[in-house]
């Protein structure tokens, strides 16, 4: 069966190991600054499909994307959902927040991107120096 | 200042300790058989904000609360989030998706509750069995 994430990255590639994959969200999402998942790479449905070892290291690579993100962009909340309804291939989607983004302090997913939203590219939008901490913190 | 989850325990405990306890939701949002809420008993903002060990137990309780929820409902697939833009007391959503669910595939906050829904109270909808089933599974 066709899946997103394993057809492809899902997103700029900002640290991958044998296990999993951090990514910058691209397109219309990337208006959410920082805007990040951590994928694991195998196609699994749900964290408790995963051994302890391996949930312990998903959700490391969570406590150093978050402490990168919080250390470089000092969001005002850290949003972090796994969901995966229409994509079943675990992942966690890891959300800096911001008093003025598009839709605080409403979860982003209270706002359905309109086509048009959706067909622009934000990604330039912003800042990058945050992609080389995040880098730096899931490297070290 | 005031703090919903500091001053009420946010639903119906089925399970407490000194670190944490896990709710099941209450009113409209019980419309969603099966959502809990592990709830972090001190006031903290993010995960990062805790220690590695009090990481480890807050998501071995929500690992616990997934497997039971799983074995007692067979979802679809579970939604995960912590997001705590309006109360930033550290919780996790832990949410049972099921295909005729009220949002399904969209996540569960696509949908704005109406003030006569939120008025409602869908509790006594959900068949209680999963509930002595969580009460188990973090109690063993």
């Amino acid at each position: 069966m066709a899946c997103d994430l394993c057809d492809g990255d899902g997103g700029e590639v900002l640290f991958r190991d044998a296990k999993l994959r951090v990514v910058a969200v691209t397109g219309a999402e990337a208006v959410y600054r920082g805007f990040c998942r951590v994928i694991w790479n195998a196609h699994t449905k749900e964290i408790t499909d995963l051994t302890r070892d391996d949930r312990n290291r998903f959700m490391d690579a969570v406590y150093r994307l978050e402490t990168a993100l919080r250390s470089s962009l000092d969001p005002d909340k850290m949003n972090i959902a796994s969901l995966g309804n229409m994509t079943p291939h675990l992942h966690w989607h890891v959300i800096p927040r911001f008093h003025d983004d598009a839709t605080f302090p409403k979860p982003i997913w209270a706002h359905a991107f309109t086509s048009q939203e959706m067909a622009s590219d934000t990604t330039q939008q912003s800042h990058p120096d945050w992609k080389e901490a995040v880098r730096c913190a899931l490297s070290a």
